[in-house]
């Protein structure tokens, strides 16, 4: 039977300029709906899982067109409650070579933000669960996603739910003192964290979505030693990124078991959409992890899923389980398949 | 040499889904910039006048997207202030036949109601300007924006500058007795008022945007005198509309100068997009007026501009001069022009 | 808590040319998926309901893509089985004016056609099941849809789950005698009966998706009181369409309940997309019907269902119960819902 | 075996705006390629006969594809000659409702206004031709083209072939009198001529593409019976066109024998686009009679063909011998066509 | 004057995703018509040749659709004959970097598989001819296409036409020993044969449409020797392609003329739609060969030809004979064409 | 307080196919206006210059559209003088990979061609100008030209105006001895020439748009030498661009100063639309040393801004000052900015 894999956060409305023309160029936007779990959650649908969404939209037609979005790819939407001002929306234009992609955000003030933590049937959002997947985002919407995100987690804990925490700050969200006091808490005893905290360190290793290639390993096994011990975590989990152009990239991924720090093979590719890459990895991850997988295969597999994400327009690593599979092993030749 | 006309109020992204299909059958918007008293500057920029629009606008590329908009049709951008939260969004639905159009807002929060009045030079804004035109929505959108059009229209009723107010009451926006309250203040000795405030009268000629065709002349002429005499205003406008369909309507328009009642030709017409008559209906009015026009004509020409405006795609009304006198001459047989 | 519907029947690919043009000029298709049974489960997951849709697709992307397009407007899919050689097809042309709307089908060889009807558990389909709907499509598609039908009817009627029909009589899949003969079976004691059997009569009022409007009532009392007696069925059912040209018609329907006959308001309205509308109508007066409302409300809010769905594009009437309730209750004004 | 039939005229690139976008809302235009001879061209083809089209184009790639343009419906390109500085441009803005379409002209200096009328192999051209048909805007086009369309039509004439000639008079071209000076030659002896040459007779009554609905019959009698004399002409021919707004128009059309005035069925329809109505009206009526209709079927079926014209988008008259025989028959009706 | 080439085989309609778009993502399909041999055709047509193309389309508008498509590259579509069921489609979604293409076929029971060999005037076709082209694909699709594959290429030896055989073998079509049994038939005593047959040798050998770069070239002409003197075949010929992801390949092409094998310059390039990239290699070769090139002039041009396929969109080779020897005569350069 | 800079040249119509389609696919062209002076001018406005942008345009709407598209971006058009036959077009396709752009021109008998200098106020456009910037190009397109450059760059001479000249020397438009004639009267005194005259010399250094990297410096500085003498020139500037393919190129940059040659960094990218980069490169150049930049800097912002507009659709670099600064300070990694 496929397992119950609940996500929670926000689910934003993505305007995206046609091609790669600027925002000033744009006559329409073409328009999905998508956020860091949300992403995370349409690719467990897609594989076969049983996944639930858990979010606040509001009650209008641009609430419910995002609910739809979602329950196209199968995500099941039976705990999204409706309420509250607004969409978040960000506005996205698409870089190419030497110009990066550029993000403007207008996500304030949206029904999220209001989110009333104990009108949530918990029980019933985590009965029979096998994993509980959020990130560090949530948290940075002020003081009632706060206390959502304890209130979950702590429920998800006592109830013994495996959980993943995506650390993924954002510094035009918070600052970075308030997300570590927050995060401190969350990641406390969770199998997976992506990311790590660091602030004592030199800053070259402060946290990050994704590490440059080429830093040292040894400092990276000593850093995620101290996040196992600290916090009792399971897996610290990072990718590797090289930023040739907007539109060339490398990657590969490092996951630390408590004992071995392993790496990922390497890729090379170009670049259709790379938003919800690092989405695409942990849903690989959390997708493998939950399944039984060991802790290398399933970095192999996430970092294929992030790799081949980068090749699909939109939010969601909308490839298969036997595309990933192929890329992981090694077939990344891209011959027609009839 | 061409009138200088100030309009003043917040202007807004449109997002229209495609065609006539439903905000849940949307994979793009189409985005343009508008809202009531933009509409009027723009057109009057089109018609050769010195038209500058005031408004607040936030420091991205969203924000610099509008002004960009605007400058297109010629408008004068230069007192437009920078800055605050977001840029107000509408969404938009284009109904057909026997299903409405429907108007999804998101404009709360944005730049415009922030807005400090005190930072604006009124000295520059109101140099040489003929004219002034505002709606009823600026003050709707909080207490610095009343405090933005009382300071505003003070200074222009010093100035000698001529204003006219479009009431535009929006009962979304906010309740009928505030709305009062600040609008009487403010159409006090104007040249010319779009709608009328009626509270103590019967409830089928409270202040409307679009009155119904057939109701009786007389009742119109006894309110608008009413009005006339309690505020001193020059003239009292308002267009009639009868609604067959969503895209079939008729139309025709009354004038009011303290004397007579005048009742403008009626229009029959199918619809493209319906969002902006009343601006242009307006604008045309201001247009006439400024020039010199008597209020027979120019209410002729505003009609002809509102039925107009209905054919064209959009917040503006995007056509000549010329388009609109030969369709306030009786042409509307839309016989090709080579 | 919401009734559980069925709904049998193929869902097809509909290629639709760019606005009005037609096959020889288009460069791409719109892409949307359904069909006359699919239509009606989207309109009631619409309204609310657990409605689930019971189909073959096959086991490739294309057959996918439809599963996410139901999925979409909240459509169960767990009970459609996959497999067979491929998705039926039709090309639209629409037309307008005098130039009529054009299909052409490319459906034979669908999945639907070799279903295997033991592989279906009905115990679990029809499980705590209100209310079963089918169309005399399904049976047309070959012997192992036949064998479906009955199945499946049999099972309903077995369980006392009420049953509507839709004759849907297509003269290009099958002769007149060989729809007879079968559906005389199928439509016995159901609840909703749309259309009629009356070969035996004078051929202006043999079977048809929508009768003429003008013809005489007495004749239709005369017809449907004979259905009533000879099949046991609770209403018989139907609309009443005047074709002015392609895109300009008019339409009431007619519902007799073994007593009397009685006529909804007549409509008169443009159309954006008239495919779906019989379906939207039948739609319309099982949600009603299986929420209690009485035979008049339910052919009232039927026959504004099939108006409105004339106004959205693709298949499916997407509009709300508050927007059919509207125009039901004769506001078709189209004013800009704000 | 089909019939050979020779068309010559110059081709433009007609570059249309979206849906009905006024020019400066434009971000892209769509291209197709027409002309009133060409129009006609293609509709012969579409209509099974042989049909050739005679122009001149550049030799680039903006040439080559007006001749696949033409290629793909059916026409034979093989003596289009090439060479010269330009295609010939027209940009054009549909109207809606009361607003005028809009053409604005840049056709001059186009490849055929060179042509060598001397290079053309009429033996070849006109080997086994039935019919030729040309119109008065060739002509218009300078002295090489005026050589071209005399040395045309004399050797048609010459050689026995039945000529049609469209007089299709723009001001905006040529003046009045320059144009009744070279067409008195060119419609001697013809067996068509498409309106009518009467500069001597009353204003409203002088050559006009379209006449206007409701005018006197006996007038029009009388001046077609002149031209007929005058000119020796077998056919004089005109439609009858009340423009009600810019989309929505009837028609009617008259054919005089010589002896009788015949006036067709009227038609009263809405328009999708009407460029090339009156060169449907022309295809249609020649395709008739030069497979041998009767002067009166020729004129119903011409102007059905007129009026289904107005439903396609582009120039061309795309509906097949049974559409137009259809809505010729009486069935305006618009039912789908499965 | 220009040679008369007969090329045979299926014509499809091919509907692609928009951009890079997965099958599940598609809200429209962009759509051609095209085929390995009729992408052949449209090749020899746009180089000048006397283009004939031989296949069977349904009698409806999207078979006319397919007969327009290659009228407008100049393909002489007179020996096309209509009946049968559907025409075949293909769905294509474009892959990118690391992500393969992908195609879904929903080709079976297409017109052609029902063709009646004995009903095509082979006299005809032939007539004059001085080549003919065909693939492996044709007698693929079932008995009556193995019959029209032998009598036709049997005429054409019979009367001395030269012929030229793509192998095209497609495992998802048949099985290789039916494969093999078919054509050893066919290809024998023709010009050139597109691949090789090779069943009895070691599997990395084994027929296919591209094969490797960096195998070893003695193993090929080994290959291709047997082939040659087995099958009395002029030229054996074949492309050799590295795939290093789905948007960068690089290619060369090897010619085997019963004495040596010479092998093409080696291109690297990035991809805009590489189907129809072997088809566009044939119709190079084609080309030159008829025209009286020597092999090796012949292979270059060839190669160059299928490399700058990979520019252009959909399934042809638009590029001319002067762009093809510029990339032949090694500028790859991309210099702008002013 | 901004600078004033005037720039002169024509303003084109481009027609661009979409994506990489060919002319003969294009269906539709995206429109926009261009021409290397204006996309100076629009550069010089997004820095936040008082950019005026002097030409001539026809009274129709297509010269308006172009008015309105310079005005969105800031350019004051009080300059323009409106008048003349036609607006001057060209067609663009673009290449990739091995595929070059093509374009076709349609620029002949434009508005700017007949130009009455006189008529021109060169009092006010002149009036507080700080420089001023032209092309080659423009005295190419005949007589009248040539005078209205001639008197203009005397007047700016005269009034110790800066200037500089881009020589753009365009063989379609001029043969090289007249181009030669004309300029050197241009250039002398200026402080900025792009491109050098060296006629006398070995042909590979003739003048030329972009000359090729890899070439000799010292050639280089020998002939940027003998300009900077013989001209009276401040600066002499070339780019160094290597075309590896349409879609990959790199470039650089040459300044010499009347004393040392000094070479800008080079850069490897890919291209989105190569049209413009010079002009972008030029305003960039101008941006700086107008604003007192030393000669190096100019020089690395200059590049850094060609560079940039390769990944621009359209004629214009709309990147902002800080996107500048950033590639030319190194980054080019293209992370995304949120």
């Amino acid at each position: 039977m496929a397992k119950k894999i609940v996500t929670m956060g926000e689910l934003l409305l993505r305007l995206t300029t046609p091609g790669h023309s600027r925002f000033t160029q744009a006559r329409s936007f073409d328009a999905i709906y998508g956020g860091a779990e949300a992403n995370v959650a349409v690719f467990l649908a897609n594989m076969g899982m049983d996944s639930y969404f858990l979010t606040r939209l509001p009650e209008n037609e641009i609430g419910q067109s995002a609910v739809n979005f979602l329950r196209s790819y199968g995500v099941k939407t039976d705990y999204i409650v409706r309420g509250g001002e607004r969409l978040g929306i960000y506005f996205l234009e698409k870089g190419t070579s030497t110009r990066p992609s550029k993000v403007v955000y207008d996500r304030k003030h949206s029904s999220i933000c209001d989110i009333n933590a104990e009108k949530i049937n918990f029980d019933e959002v985590f009965k029979d669960a096998d994993w509980f997947h959020l990130s560090g985002i949530t948290p940075a919407l002020g003081e009632k996603c706060i206390t959502l995100v304890e209130k979950a987690t702590d429920y998800a804990k006592k109830k013994g739910i495996r959980i993943s925490v995506d650390l993924n700050y954002r510094n035009k969200l918070w600052d970075y003192p308030d997300f570590e006091k927050v995060m401190v808490n969350i990641i406390k005893d969770v199998d997976v964290c992506f990311g790590w905290i660091n602030s004592e360190e030199d800053k070259e290793y402060s946290v990050a979505d994704f590490a440059k290639q080429g830093v040292e390993l040894d400092n990276f096994k000593n850093i995620f030693s101290n996040m196992q011990k600290r916090f009792n975590i399971k897996y610290v989990v990072t990718t590797l990124r090289e930023n040739y152009s907007a539109t060339h990239n490398a990657m590969s991924a490092l996951i630390y078991d408590g004992n071995e720090l392993y790496q990922s093979k390497k890729y090379d590719f170009t670049i259709e959409d790379r938003v919800g890459a690092g989405d695409a990895f942990a849903a690989g991850l959390v997708y493998k992890l939950v399944n039984g997988a060991n802790s290398r295969d399933a970095l192999e597999f996430a970092t294929a899923s992030a790799v081949l994400k980068h090749t699909v327009e939109g939010d969601f690593n909308l490839c298969s389980e036997d595309e990933i599979m192929a890329v992981a092993g090694g077939n990344t030749s891209g011959s027609v398949q009839r």
